[in-house]
C-alpha cells in the first residue's frame, strides 16, 4: 500500500515544510506519538531519536508526528514546543492536522493508526513495509530499516 | 530547620487542601516536580508514587508539588491534569502558587529549591531532614524513610 | 527468633574467619547467593553491594554467603574466587559449608532458606527481622535497613 | 577477509559439531563470551539469545563461542554446561579449542578478537561484514542483519 500524504498545521525542528512527495527515493520512518504518552515517552519517541541518530547519513528520514486524538486542550504545540526543546529531540516533529469533526487528527485516519506510539516505515518506492503499535523491539526494527536501506531506489 | 507552609493554587487527589500544619506528627515526602522535566518524568515522580505505595499504610505522607519556573505557558492545570491522569498518578498533587513577581513559585522560593526533581523529607516534628536536588537512590531514600517512621511522634 | 551462627569453610575480602557472635550490636545483612543463578548475578548482588557502599560507614555488615545447592561441581571457590574478581565484589564472602550429607549447605539449611538470592537482615540484639527470598524492591530493603540502623545497641 | 574456520573441542546445544563451512549460504552471527565477563552475562550474551529467537527462522545461525582467555580453571566445560542451563540458552555454544602455547584460544586468535564479549558477522559468501569489541546497540546490530540477510546467496 502506497503511504499517504502528511496534513500538518505546523512544523518543528525543519527550515520547512516536509512531504513524502519530496522524500521518494529515501527510506522513511514516521513516529506517531503524543507528549503525554508515558508509552511514547519512555520508549518510543527515544528509540526514534535513536533512530534518528543512527542512520540519518545513511539515508532514513526519521519524521515524528503529533498524533493528538486525546486531551487536546493538555496537548497544544506551545505545550509541544516545551516538550521538544526539554526531551533535545532533534529530528523533525509535524503537528497532524486536527480534524474538522471528532478527535482524530487527519493523518493519523489515513494511515488507520490505532493509537500512540505507532512506527510506520515507508520504503523508497514509497510503500508501507512496515506498520507497528506499541513497544517496538530495537533489535526487530533496526533489522527492517537495514533491509529498507539495502533497496535500490526504484 | 522548620518546613515551611505550602502555598498551592489548586489540588488534584485529594478531597480537600493539605497543609503541613495538619499532618505534623506523620513523616512527609514533598515531591516538587514539573511534568515536562525529563528528569521527572523517568525518574523521581515514578519513585514518588513507588514510595506512596509501600508506606501510605506505614504512616508516610507523599505530597506532590507542581513547581513551575519554566515553560509556564506550557504546563498549564489542564496540561498537569492530562499528565496526573496518563502517568495514573495516585498521590495529591498540588499546583505551587505562581508568584506575582517572576518565574519562582512561592512554595519553591520558601524552600530555596535549586530545580526539579527535588526529594524533601519532613519528621514528625515538623523539621526538614532531608533536601535533595536531582535523581536520589531508591536504597538511600527508603534508608532515611524508615529512620523516620521508626522515630515516636513528639 | 535469633540468627544462627554461620558455617563457613572459606573466607574471601577479609583478613579473619567473620562470626555472628562477634558483630552483636551492629547491623547484619545476609546476602546469601549462588554465582551461576541468574537472579543473584542481575539483581541481588549488585544490590547487596550498593548496600555495602552505603551503610558500611553507618555501622551495617554486609555479608555474602556462597549457598551452593546445585551444579556442585560447576561452582567451586576457584570458579567463585573469578566471579568476585571480575564482578568487582568487595563485602566479605563465606562459602557455605557442604553438608555430609545431601546437596543442601549447612548455614542454608539452619536458616531454612528456600533458594538464591536470599537477603537476611539482622539488629543489634541478634534476631532475624527480615528473611526475603527472590527479588528485594531497593526501597523497601532500605526502609529496613534504616529502622534496624535507628535502633539503640541493647 | 573470509571468516576463518572454527576450532572447537566441544560443542553444546547441537547434535553435531557445526562448522562454517557448512554454513555457507547463510548470515552467520558469532557471540565470543566468557562466562564470568560481566558485560557479557548483562548485555552480549542476553542479546546473542534475542537475535536467535528474531531471526533464526530468517536464515540467521547464531553461534556461541566460550572463548576462555583467562581464569581457566574457572571457567570448565562443567561450568559452562551449568551456566548454558542457568541462563536458557538454547543457541549452539562451541568451546574454543585451548592454545597449547599460551592462554589465547585458537579461534579468538584466528579472528584477532581482543576481549569479550566480541561480535562478528559473517556475509552468505562467507566474508566477515562486522567484527565488534563491547557492548553493541541492539538496533545498529539489527541493521546490520537486515542488511546480511537481505542479500541473495552467492
Amino acid at each position: 500500500m502506497q503511504a499517504p500524504e502528511l496534513a500538518v498545521s505546523r512544523w518543528f525542528n525543519t527550515p520547512a515544510p516536509i512531504t513524502l512527495a519530496a522524500l521518494r527515493g529515501r527510506v522513511v520512518m514516521l513516529h506517531a506519538f503524543q507528549m503525554l504518552c508515558p508509552g511514547c515517552v519512555a520508549h518510543g519517541t527515544p528509540q526514534a531519536q535513536r533512530a534518528h541518530a543512527l542512520f540519518r547519513d545513511s539515508g532514513l528520514a526519521v519524521i515524528g508526528l503529533h498524533t493528538v486524538f486525546e486531551h487536546h486542550a493538555a496537548m497544544t504545540p506551545v505545550s509541544l514546543e516545551a516538550f521538544i526543546h526539554e526531551y533535545r529531540l532533534t529530528f523533525p516533529i509535524g503537528v497532524d492536522q486536527p480534524a474538522e469533526n471528532g478527535p482524530i487528527p487527519i493523518t493519523m485516519a489515513r494511515y488507520q493508526m490505532r493509537g500512540t506510539p505507532t512506527a510506520i516505515l515507508i520504503g523508497r518506492d514509497g510503500g508501507i513495509r512496515h506498520h507497528g503499535f506499541g513497544q517496538e523491539d530495537d533489535m526487530a526494527l533496526g533489522a527492517i530499516i537495514g533491509t529498507l536501506l539495502a533497496e535500490p531506489a526504484p
